[in-house]
């Protein structure tokens, strides 16, 4: 089989879920496969800029704005995170042994030409709005997302 | 890479987890390919019937009856749930947005002949009965949802 | 399409999502697939023995081995744990239904060649040593999962 492309719905927004989306994204990208990233929901929140933005927004959009974390560096881990205790211990452990953070994995991945999609209906629905995402992404709807899956045989959902 | 169909495992009983899995099996059907959803553990629970059935059940399935959600309508989100507060401002925005609704998806994936199954052997686990679940759906095992992914390029777990 | 082989990623350490996998892989193993299981961040949970190995630790993989639990009788399930209660009321009905448990799934995939990949990556973060997983098993990163998928149309995440 014929087949150069991968897919991977980012759905949660957990940093250890991050970090093995982006493993594996820049990994396949470094193969020489085409990866189409799409962030959905709580996925959102990985590409939200650290500094706050400010935008017009209904109450409930503000408070959704204000309990969701805020980029890769706020996230906390799917298991143990302990108030964020377990995040802090991964991430501690990372720098010692000289692994890539999840920054350093998006910046690969766009060097590595992976291309990132902000899911235009979760923004409404979680009222986020393009300026307080990161640059060089793409907007989209699931048409976009299920039109990368066709050809491609390795999908996963994240 | 000739390839028209899509299998999702819809394990979580999530309401976000249910509602990302139904706009990518309508999406998927709406661009003509045949989409199978294979409801397993929690998953079952988006399939329950709102309404209480009476059904003979030992004391353990009576619980996990009694413990488990009833229906689209009493699902939590998976993240930021707050006791039910973050899928109620899900569903509010939806509706101020005019999304569709998860039951309205259901309806719709019904209509697009999207084949959804409920796992036998979990329903046998949590002691669900068919009279408990939705008209329309077929009952299996894991053989029959491996059958469905032969010759899917697009299967997912969610 | 000619297509013999299936890839599971397993990320999370619940009881459920393991007892899915294992029942993926070995019925699809049983068809004839060739299957890979790729073990990563708390998914090697599952592959720990449960006697307590003596090994050398920083303080933090200290930490990290003794919060997490030690093999497939101490995992908790994804939903409705509620200290433990959830998972032995899956266990005690799995029981009385004469369902396999998940170290008999796992000894079913052995005995039907599923390969099972511990992520070396993940155990340096975790400091997870190989003397402390099950043995039969191999140690790979992500290139070797990667390696995987190519030419294998059902690769799952859990």
């Amino acid at each position: 089989m014929e087949n150069n492309s991968s897919t991977l719905v980012m759905f949660s927004g957990d940093l250890d879920k991050a970090m093995a989306s982006f493993i594996i994204a820049t990994g396949a990208a470094a193969m020489g496969k085409e990866v189409t990233m799409f962030f959905t929901f709580w996925g959102l929140n990985v590409l939200r800029k650290e500094q706050y933005v400010k935008t017009e927004k209904s109450l409930i959009e503000r408070l959704f704005g204000k309990m969701m974390p805020r980029g890769p560096e706020k996230l906390g881990v799917s298991k143990m995170n302990y108030g964020g205790l377990g995040g802090w211990m991964m991430k501690k452990v990372m720098k010692q042994k000289n692994i890539a953070t999840l920054k350093e994995l998006m910046e690969t991945a766009k060097e590595l030409d992976v291309k990132i999609i902000a899911c235009a209906m979760s923004m409404d629905v979680l009222g986020i709005r393009e300026e307080e995402l990161i640059d060089g992404i793409e907007y989209a709807g699931v048409a976009t997302y299920l039109a990368a899956t066709d050809g491609s045989n390795h999908n996963l959902f994240i």
